[in-house]
């Protein structure tokens, strides 16, 4: 059995609350991967060397010298920082990138419509996974690693590429479905999918897609919670035994959070 | 037969040299560990950052800001650009830091006397190597994976440290030496160890021992080559195969540069 649980921005920019988060991650059962985002640090190191972000719809456009520093800053200060801290706290852990043993090898995307008002947009260099090497992770994870995974992939020339850290988790989970039993947990800032994004209590506990049709009909899932849930139902039918998106901070309390099954 | 190659800020630099180095390091025989310097991008960032690069006695002072560049630079950065190559050119490579998988536990350098005047100084967090885990490497090059290595490594808590690349390369070695036989290359702009630095033509290629000690007595060695034979011969003693020294261009020549035998 194999988890594999991604944390955001909100957790990695904040010291405590990823400490926190890491001691109940080590006490999680079975083998574990965990898929990190970079959070704001790449913003404000590209700051200070001068790089200019640029964001369209929300996402980042990577150019030649933005791929440096997300570089630097996931694979390099994030992951190892997280690896380090794992390691001490008993849990014995690698921290590797889609770069390392082509664990993700991907391809980097064609120009898509976006912005406002839409128009033909390059991206720059953000990759689209394109295959697992499922049998590098089962080994690692068979010897008793856990693998924490920055989400930096390369393509077949060896140009990385900067790639969605929920499409890496998702891409990873439904890769090792095929191997083992996989449970893919988001984390993020609210307890889970909420009927009202106001109120803690309003939890959905668990949701069927019968019943993830119903509250889309409804209207009743939030706009911002629309797409995790369309690409969660995704994973499930290729292969994923569940998915969960919960509070980060609530990780080690059983039935924690919003759980979708198949 | 594992060898351990170490290159040094010379071939990091230089994207050219360093595409030349890595095409003809993949077509090296045996397995292969890349020991990889960070060369002067660290300082370069640091000095964007507004962080005051250190030095004494040629060394980095590293606070509390620089280990977080040296590791965004070495482990990040300079790693996955050297993975991701490496696995372009058909050469499965996982690229770790001394953090992952506890591959090298350090401890932080107590204050040792340097400067000038000499003075107790703290090179801040700087590792010294405690122990290896030869297991992880045994069983990644077993599988047929290159690894790449950045020299920055963790102590028991986690903390980040900055250690010395030849220092991670020799430490590796003597502790692969007792799995496997094991030869350690140290790259660097000279052709070798030369009788007189100016002339190419002047190569030693082979040294023992007792060669070494009459070098040394008849102050034929270059004063900057000394604490680099010292260490090399050390590591003989420990059980390395051969130490050779030579430069970065010619590894794909047999019996390129000086090699040191026990």
């Amino acid at each position: 059995m194999l988890k594999v649980i991604k944390i955001g921005g909100n957790i990695v920019d904040n010291p405590e609350k990823l400490d926190r988060f890491l001691s109940d991650f080590v006490n999680l059962e079975g083998d574990k991967v965990l898929v990190h985002g970079g959070g704001k640090v790449a913003t404000k190191i590209s700051a200070a060397l001068g790089i200019e972000t640029r964001m369209i719809d929300g996402r980042r456009v990577t150019d030649a010298e933005t791929i440096q520093v997300v570089t630097m800053v996931y694979a390099g200060l994030v992951n190892k920082t997280i690896t380090a801290r794992l390691n001490a706290l008993g849990c014995g852990t690698i921290g590797l990138s889609g770069a390392d043993g082509r664990l993700i090898l991907s391809k980097k995307r064609p120009p898509v419509m976006a912005g406002e008002p839409p128009a033909m947009t390059d991206f720059g260099l953000v990759g689209d996974p394109m295959s697992v090497n499922t049998d590098l992770l089962s080994r690692l994870t068979s010897e008793g690693y856990t693998v924490a995974i920055a989400p930096i992939t390369a393509d077949h020339t060896g140009q990385l590429l900067n790639t969605n850290a929920d499409t890496v988790a998702s891409t990873l989970a439904i890769a090792m479905a095929r191997v083992t039993e996989t449970h893919l947990v988001f984390c993020f800032e609210k307890e889970g999918v909420l009927r009202d994004v106001d109120d803690p209590a309003s939890l959905i506990p668990v949701i069927t897609p019968g019943e993830h049709a119903e509250l889309k009909a409804q209207g009743v899932v939030h706009t911002g919670m629309l797409p995790k849930l369309d690409n969660a139902f995704k994973a499930i039918e290729k292969g994923v035994a569940s998915v969960s998106i919960c509070n980060a901070e609530s990780i080690s309390q059983p039935g924690c959070g919003t759980k979708l099954i198949g």
